[in-house]
């Protein structure tokens, strides 16, 4: 029974829902020290989730002797720098979403940790809620038979932190903020060795005063011929809507992650409480989720990575898959000017190939059978296409 | 109190939907004669329904000295000839679902319509479902500011008739059969004033062996920066999935008119009944409709036709809009050819202009406010974007 | 095709729904004149719907020479005087619910109705949703099995108009006034050939300082075994909940009418409109239903009303159903009181006999079958009873 | 950061439920040792978990040297002999859901882990939600107000195992298997310090051949003028339907914890894998969880006892909470069998007295105010009552 001393690179919002997700329940890896590029911000850090130390150098901190992994949760810019300082020291390093600003920051990124041979963790959470991880088993068991399209999308009112509003800082808006998280998710459930292979984005700056996009919406089309589409806002009204739907040619599967999940609550006011991450109101009908670190996948995202860096493994999430997420954004940014469909480059693709989805034309009587379905008096009726005229016709059959 | 006798052309499913809508609870509207190509299902059908005649002669029953109204429920291209025959007879025509296989057919349908100066009625019943007529007064009210987007899916597991998979007789595939209801949807939330100026498309056939889309999913550019989005698929699994989510600037809506509408039956089989159009399985959770007819919008569609005729005004779905939706179809089909935004082509224009959704800036201290929100302890959080610099902080003030 | 004109008696809200449902849509029945103890009230109520006349006579309504019908939307206490008066007048009576302030008063009514031998119809609009009215087919075709529960909850903040908090002019507090609702769609679903035998119920005022109860619960045995719950209050917050699930032997149904019908919207302010029957707020997360007079019943209740009196049938709730509903709403009063159950007395029962819910005991090698279940890898699991010693073993063997 | 060293008591489907809660994620706790009455099922649960040893030696494992902390998960007649060996010992006791079959067996366990001064948890998991445990808080915070009722109802075709079936040794039916779950979350919500007074309760055995209930409905009476409702039965077709319901003066809860918690699936089958707990269909529309032991309250009902026993606390669910649900259950039957309100016997009272819900009577004019709303126009419309003759009016006032 392994456990990992940690260093913790940040203090804002994703720092606290890292540290409550490994120091929460009955777990047994510990943030050893955190550092924040503010004294003030890096000691209110440590207090509130009684960590031995803070620091405000991050090579010391990186190279804390008693740390063995280095979680890496700062702002996007920061990411190449910080990975790069792990990958020299020679220690397994997490790294928050997306991983660089653009591709060409990922591919570094990437370079870097398998040039130094060090265990390297992609933190995209939303592919590791419990919901997500069930239905993406049930995907490849094969209850949805070929997956023919997925649908992600993530939309809520806007960012917390000035600097998520800084496309120098992140390398654009909404598609990097929430759409990193959609593509990914897309990607587990048309099959990670699904090729993407070109874009089509389109973007807008409806509402908020930024140079960035606050809307986007792309359709992302995959070797097999299954298509990914996501819906990314930071104009949402009513809470954080998180949902995924997908498609296949044997059946259906719909997540909604945040503001349907079997709690509802009325309340004429003076709860005063916290209600959910990104919850508009605190009076009339909210919807709080239960255990958020749980339901956003924070739980399982921390055990796969701690539980595959003591087996000498990979985790689902990989800097690799860091690196095609980055690829497909870059993509879309093409995508969002040109109006047309770009494709998705990739210095390399590990994935092997996917074969295109095949409808199987059974035939009845020499025609091709279009559909089958029973009827309530338990006769078949057919709709069969004439393979020499290409007419049409319906047929009913007594059943078997 | 007017009433209407009427000849309806046509007995397949549409016209069975029309005739229970027409002749159910105490309406007080009657179908007089009705056309059918097949004489054992024009007798059939009139006996179902109790109407005093059928035929097999289209002109003999559009010139039925009785009847006032003559319903086009004929497949789709069998509309040009029948709506410019009722034309020329002078009568009031109400036409299904889409108006024509393409833009051209359907301008010379309006055409014909406006110059012989009858009355035209566009049978499009989702944009006339109660829950949709309540969101639309709602939007059109302000409950939700500006539209900024407007989702509209419609899938199922394709059609029950042989002709609609022939897109030579129907003009196309899915986006015929299905996203012509969505398009007219996203323009009644967009606000029909708001000119669609270009579309992106993409479709493909993946699961049934024939010649035309299966899968669609388009994205509709509006003059006031909104983007309508639709998905149509003949290959769904698990029933009929007909929503419409609609964001605003202020609110959001979401509409869903079939698998969750507050009707949830489980049953281990033996019921035998009905369960809803497309339903796919008749055992486990079933989720049916109240009243269809009701629920799919056809009893207001009729109210509305008929009274704004007896008032001498314009019913909401107008032979106009039903060529712009042909005009938008077409675009899409060019676009998913081109791999590019088209323009919507339009003979002629009759909306007026739209303006720009716009984002008002506030300021503060001389700084644009990106976001404002109130903390638990009733602080103010702001992010304010430098004018200068572009820099963003946050700021936190006590509130008012 | 017969029509009807209409006596209203009765302004108040009941009146608006009614008249709203007779004269919507496409509608051919008509009020033709509307009686109100206010003149004030009555003349504003006939220009508010267009209709011909309004009188403060109650008499001269009743009798006047152009209708055949007379409904009866009139505060409880008048009732009895008003069903008694259009009985001697020989004409058709519709009565609101409940029938009575109890069921003394409701048999006179039923009485006074049958003596004179016209046409009586008990006016329970949510017997009549149609949701209500497919279950109940679903439940008479064996989708569940054997009925074995129902529950029908209504609550809501209170009622809007004064009168209804006064005991001595309605007979009560929320039974009355919603409890009528729930007993009646119980017996829907569990046969209305299965006596209601006994009840016990609780009651309270926790909320407004009023002399009858704003909360309570009952339970209701019927001959057959199932068992019936009602839930009522005048002290919910949130809207109006309206729910209805009914447990068999084979199946399970859930309705819910009103606060989760698939219709969503959030808005933060400034619609300014009616959202729906009772609801709370007007900002935030709402629920609004599509078409109220068509989702609470009214619609399809006056269709079978008027068919059946154009038919010269028995609509499907009469004033016996009334009696009925008021006799297990006395035993209900009475439980509350004595704390124990209490029988259903009723001067006559009409409904025939229901054998008990049976289950037929299969046995296995000479073991009564407690359950089977099949197992993932095909294999069948079953729970067996030794009839000898009635120990009870688990035991596996392979499936047919 | 202490971890324990656990025996664990009994390889059912509960003991597999706890092992894989203490042994998943991240957790630092382990079962050392196991032991079973059955050799077989020891070892092979022994290798399913890699659990060190297994033992048919029941005293050797509670006394096992590395061990301090012992749970039984052992079947209900086997709870005291296991809790009095335990205490004996001088161990920690865990103890799962029911504590006895009655609550004078209930009451010696207490009384023994009293005696002896060890740790005493009781493992009502559904207690330990996620969303339980957050809506507690929020009814603490004051986010409902006074709560007047608590509904939760456990459904589900019937138990897995044969020694559920026998009530000599389990102490009932659905009341001991699945009330005692329902009751303490209704404590949960009233507040424990909330007296249980009496109790109202009706049973039937409906569906299997067996001599316990398999239907029952009980409402709890609390000092404080709450009711607690729940409904319990083996028969629910569907699945297993897990909802609880608060209502307060200021607010509503409405939790649903498995077959609706933004997880939906069709298949049309070959999934062939594991979907949810009592799960009856694998075809068709399925609603799995997410993760179960999380969703079923496993998790932090483990943290809660672990870090009770780290910090030298009392846990969330102690035995004396287990002998009061013993003790309201013990009350159920009687009223079953006497069919009155019976009261809740019990040998100590610890939780204080809790006033009586009061509704303040605002007046107005001398009037007592009973209920005001504000109009679309801002008005504000009262209904007042009059305190001499107890007349009732409505009264319509300009707002401030």
């Amino acid at each position: 029974m392994h456990s990992h001393a940690i260093t913790l690179l940040g203090t804002g919002l994703i720092g606290d829902f890292y540290t409550m997700t490994l120091h929460g329940q009955r777990g047994r890896d510990r943030v050893r020290v955190v550092y924040s590029r503010s004294e003030a911000r890096g000691t209110a850090f440590r207090e509130r989730w009684s960590i031995p130390e803070s620091t405000t150098d991050m090579e010391a901190a990186i190279r804390h002797p008693e740390t063995d992994v280095v979680i890496v949760a700062l702002p996007n810019h920061l990411h190449e720098e910080a990975v790069k300082a792990v990958a020299a020291a020679g220690k397994a390093v997490l790294c928050t979403k997306p991983l660089g600003r653009n591709a060409d920051e990922a591919k570094r990124m990437l370079e870097a940790v398998e040039a130094a041979g060090v265990f390297g963790g992609y933190l995209e959470d939303l592919c590791y809620t419990p919901k997500t991880l069930k239905a993406i088993r049930s995907v490849e068991e094969g209850a949805l038979g070929d997956v023919t399209w997925v649908r992600s999308r993530e939309t809520h009112p806007g960012p917390h932190s000035a600097w998520f509003w800084d496309g120098r800082l992140t390398g654009g808006g909404a598609i990097i903020d929430l759409g990193c998280h959609c593509i990914e998710i897309i990607r587990n459930f048309v099959g990670k060795g699904n090729r993407p292979v070109s874009v089509m984005c389109t973007t807008d700056t409806l509402v908020h005063p930024i140079d960035d996009e606050d809307n986007a919406i792309a359709l992302i089309r995959f070797e097999s011929g299954a298509i990914g589409q996501f819906e990314v806002s930071w104009t949402f009204r009513g809470g954080m809507d998180l949902r995924d739907e997908v498609a296949g040619t044997h059946g259906t599967i719909w997540l909604n992650h945040f503001l349907r999940t079997g709690y509802e609550m009325f309340t004429a006011g003076g709860s005063g409480g916290y209600v959910a991450e990104k919850a508009e109101t605190a009076a009339g009908w909210l919807f709080p989720v239960g255990d958020e670190v749980s339901e956003l996948g924070y739980v399982d995202m921390f055990t796969d990575m701690f539980n595959a860096l003591d087996g000498g493994g990979t985790p689902q999430e990989t800097f690799y898959d860091g690196y095609i997420v980055n690829a497909v954004m870059d993509a879309c940014y093409r995508s969002a000017r040109s109006g047309q469909w770009e494709p998705v480059d990739l210095f390399e693709w590990r994935g092997g190939t996917t074969p295109r989805i095949t409808a199987v034309g059974e035939t009845w009587e020499g025609h091709t059978i279009i559909k089958r379905e029973v009827l309530p008096d338990g006769r078949v009726k057919m709709i069969l296409k004439d393979r020499d005229t290409g007419d049409y016709v319906d047929r009913v059959i007594s059943g078997e």
